[in-house]
């Protein structure tokens, strides 16, 4: 398995930072993630522009422009030959003399097999708990997930797929994925502020416009107990239906009938891409 | 330079982890960290004991008992032959198959020449600048310094020497270290809650109660400006005075007598420590 590691690819038991690195030391750095379907990347532009503000944001210099790294990027993922890989690309605080000061990055890109949620998944839909919580800089993609990494056990406890964190009375996100709720009106609603911003997000906002009136703004929990359905959207998962939360049935306890309209359509949207590109 | 690194001492270049550790993939990890001096330990034990209880709070077994710890760090001392050292003690998540969920940590301890506060420092005394922001899991050494590397511009375009964050219009900690005030009345007084407890912290608390009035309490910022002294405790700057605190004069602008008088009885402690243990 091939890593690109800043200048090189390299063998992945080569993919090695010095311990001086300011994500062992600080926990400092950023990252994105797609995916890509027959070897084409999926939405790779959108992702690469918000690794670009991601690592701006958290003043890391990218050393390769937005064409250089997608090249380095194309060669990866042909050198890895994966049909259905899973595209990481990390930029670090680098080596700090001391332990404290960020210097030059580190980039690691690495292209490895995916694990994406299928349709019995979708058919199964997940069990969530609400914690309150809100992720610091919400809208940088930086490796800051002490909290989410910290609270496994609570979610093996409770028996939940996810955790939705919430603020001051707000829904915000899940740990790795967005919210959407159906009102019981018909409207579909998404947190707008304090949160990561997702790719996935983004497209099924699109998606769903043709079909009924969207919001983006404040959730209360209240709002999200009686929606008549909820549902996530990341990058492994596309769209997975709500259907438990904090063991109490959302709507009916079944899948959606705008959930499952949504996750077709966006199967469709990726399907086409794929098509498009590598015919 | 020796480094040890999980099961045996490694040179410094070989102190490498790969990059599916999850302090790179995810910024978890805890630390300690520690000061040697004439090649003595200072407080190891209270670092010891605070750096199981951050792993045991965040799921990472440690593999070796504190007598097992303890050795280790001895003989990486002793190889190292540094007479003024700092040790950091630290374990990651380890090599995680999903970047996401522990496994078995990764344990580096370093050894390295220290850089610590002098009298000249002690003289000119601290520039601070207040910032509303709470850290993650607060009584946990975490690797997770997100906001102070990423507010390190700030500190440059103010001409500050560090940050004090408050929540809740109380004041909790510095990025590194532990913050008091000595009251009008004379009470020393320091933040009890949602603060790391330092070691430094510790000791100076135990020094000023054969002294004065001591309080462990929550601070209002209100509190903070109209304190008569005000300094900070950490282990690599033992006491420093805040003499200004956005842009205003502490007191009359001047290193208390107070602070003084714990810098001095805290320098006859080390002193004591390093010439009991080495004589």
């Amino acid at each position: 398995m091939a890593v690109f590691l800043n200048d090189r690819f390299v063998e992945n038991s080569e993919a090695l930072l010095h311990v001086s690195d300011l994500s062992i030391q600080r926990g400092y750095g950023v990252f994105d993630f797609f995916r890509t379907v027959n070897g084409v990347p999926l939405f790779s532009n959108d992702h690469l522009q918000r690794f670009y503000n991601s690592a701006a944001y958290l003043h890391l210099p990218v050393k390769y422009d937005v064409q250089a790294l997608s090249s380095i990027i194309h060669e990866l993922i042909e050198k890895s030959s994966i049909h259905e890989a899973g595209v990481k690309i990390m930029l670090t605080g680098g080596y700090s003399a001391d332990s404290y000061r960020p210097s030059e990055p580190n980039l690691i890109i690495t292209c490895n097999p995916v694990v994406i949620s299928t349709a019995n998944d979708f058919e199964r839909g997940y069990s969530i708990i609400t914690h309150q919580y809100q992720r610091e800089l919400p809208h940088v993609k930086s490796i800051n997930y002490l909290m989410a990494v910290w609270l496994q056990p609570l979610l093996k406890e409770k028996q939940a797929d996810d955790l939705l964190y919430y603020n001051n009375e707000s829904l915000t996100e899940f740990a790795r994925s967005n919210v959407f709720i159906v009102t019981p009106d018909n409207k579909l609603v998404t947190p707008e502020k304090n949160i990561l911003h997702g790719i996935t997000r983004k497209n099924v906002l699109s998606l769903a416009t043709e079909m009924m009136t969207v919001e983006e703004r404040d959730i209360t929990i209240d709002e999200l107990i009686n929606a008549s359905e909820v549902f996530l959207t990341a990058t492994t998962k596309r769209i997975l239906p709500v259907l438990k939360i904090n063991g109490r049935s959302v709507g009916n306890g079944k899948v959606g009938e705008t959930t499952t309209r949504l996750y077709d359509k966006f199967l469709q949207l990726e399907n086409s891409i794929a098509h498009l590109v590598s015919r």
